[in-house]
């Protein structure tokens, strides 16, 4: 995909080798903005010239600002669960309701968040409720209202413009129940199979597969996180070289873990 | 990395791009099998230079197969608690016994896994043991005993054998409590921070960031699971390009969520 010299890359078969490449130059995104246009853009200024196939990865940070979904803390006013919750875990009220306003279900209390389930169904870290990379002070994003349709809508502008066939992936920093550290999974997802079944498939002496299901959208997302890093302001990764079949319907929400399955409810 | 045509990659500047390779033509390992030996003689059939700063994800099978960490059920000889489970989840009682023998505690009864701690402090399925892509019937791999130390010689037989700082990830793929599907994780590391704090870094706007540390290692073993697949049989992958500063010191044992921190005992 870099393609400076206009030079092949050296490896190209497909699901033999990976490039990744983060997007420089893309501006600050503000409300309105849009993303395909500018990320367009910003690919004509980093030589990527896009190719059917290549997925897309973008920071929620950037689609929840070019979708408006940024709350100022001063105009939030807490509600008496928010004010409860602020006496006991000694946090800002104000933000605590932003995080209970997106919030379905509160699975534990945390000593430095809230762990809840989003009205999408993603178990997370304060409901997506970010206050890192919002311009001015007390602004905090939260996640898009509906990832899989932001991530719909972007892949079909990005087709438009390029008359390219782009996957296009969401990616947020969950933490996990036994893990330390945070991984950059997928809330949205378009034009690629967010879940991979191999149980169908035949290991290398013939023996069928089972119980295992790729997380296809999530590994690519912690791929691109690699290069996202969280202050360098790089929301916009491209993956070229992988091998997948565009599915007839997919999405992120699919990856979520249905609660007939959740083991700690 | 790759340099079929002793071309430099079109974009190499570190931070930016990356490039993952996925090794061909490494044979299947048997116990005893120096790897590094023999990822250095694929390496070289791929036309794989190594550089300084690489980083080796390696799948735990073949670990655990040069490591000789390998059961036959045929030998197992099931415990009373291994044929009680065996009556209540209708799963092979020498199988199960394989899992308890590698358990510290059992997490949950799942319908189609024991999630288990494993005596490393690993919370996954059936404490890694696994049917797939062993020769035979009735074999089973284990996870390698220790496998930060495996990754620690793996490291050091690639420094002695081409001169160059690999860092190198051990990875297995396990599943999550709240999202479907399995992805790849470091259950070994050696050369590389395997969390990357960025609390004390500042964002775009000049704030602190807090809480944001970074599952590196999980990421890098997430990538390279886009190239390995389960059936292809691509147990390694050659990741170049990312900044890193190489730690004194830093396991896969140190991404373990310690049980004080541990919110669903």
């Amino acid at each position: 995909m870099p393609q400076k010299n206009s030079q092949k890359p050296a490896v190209s078969r497909r699901g033999h080798s990976l490039q990744l490449t983060a997007l420089r130059g893309l501006p600050g995104i503000r409300r309105g903005g849009n993303l395909a246009r500018l990320i367009v853009a910003a690919a004509r200024g980093e030589r990527v010239a896009f190719e059917d196939g290549d997925v897309l990865v973008v920071a929620q940070k950037i689609v929840s600002k070019a979708e408006g979904r940024v709350a100022r803390l001063s105009r939030i006013r807490p509600s008496a669960e928010a004010r409860g919750l602020s006496t006991e875990l000694h946090q800002d009220a104000r933000f605590l309701e932003a995080v209970l306003r997106e919030t379905r279900r509160i699975v534990r209390k945390g000593p430095q968040a809230l762990i809840v389930e989003t009205h999408h169904g993603f178990v997370c870290a304060n409901a997506g409720v970010d206050r890192s990379n919002v311009p001015g002070k007390g602004g905090v994003t939260l996640l898009p209202r509906k990832p899989d349709e932001s991530a719909r809508r972007l892949a079909a502008g990005l087709r438009s413009r390029t008359g390219k066939r782009i996957a296009v992936i969401i990616s947020d920093t969950f933490g996990r129940a036994w893990r330390l550290g945070q991984v950059n999974v997928a809330i949205g997802a378009a034009g690629l199979p967010v879940l991979v079944d191999l149980r169908g498939s035949c290991d290398l002496f013939g023996k069928r597969l089972h119980a295992t299901i790729l997380a296809l959208a999530d590994e690519l997302a912690a791929a691109a996180g690699l290069l996202m890093g969280k202050a360098d302001g790089l929301p916009v990764v491209v993956i070229r070289g992988l091998r997948y079949r565009a599915p007839n319907k997919s999405k992120a929400a699919d990856i979520i873990r249905p609660a007939s399955e959740d083991l700690f409810r």
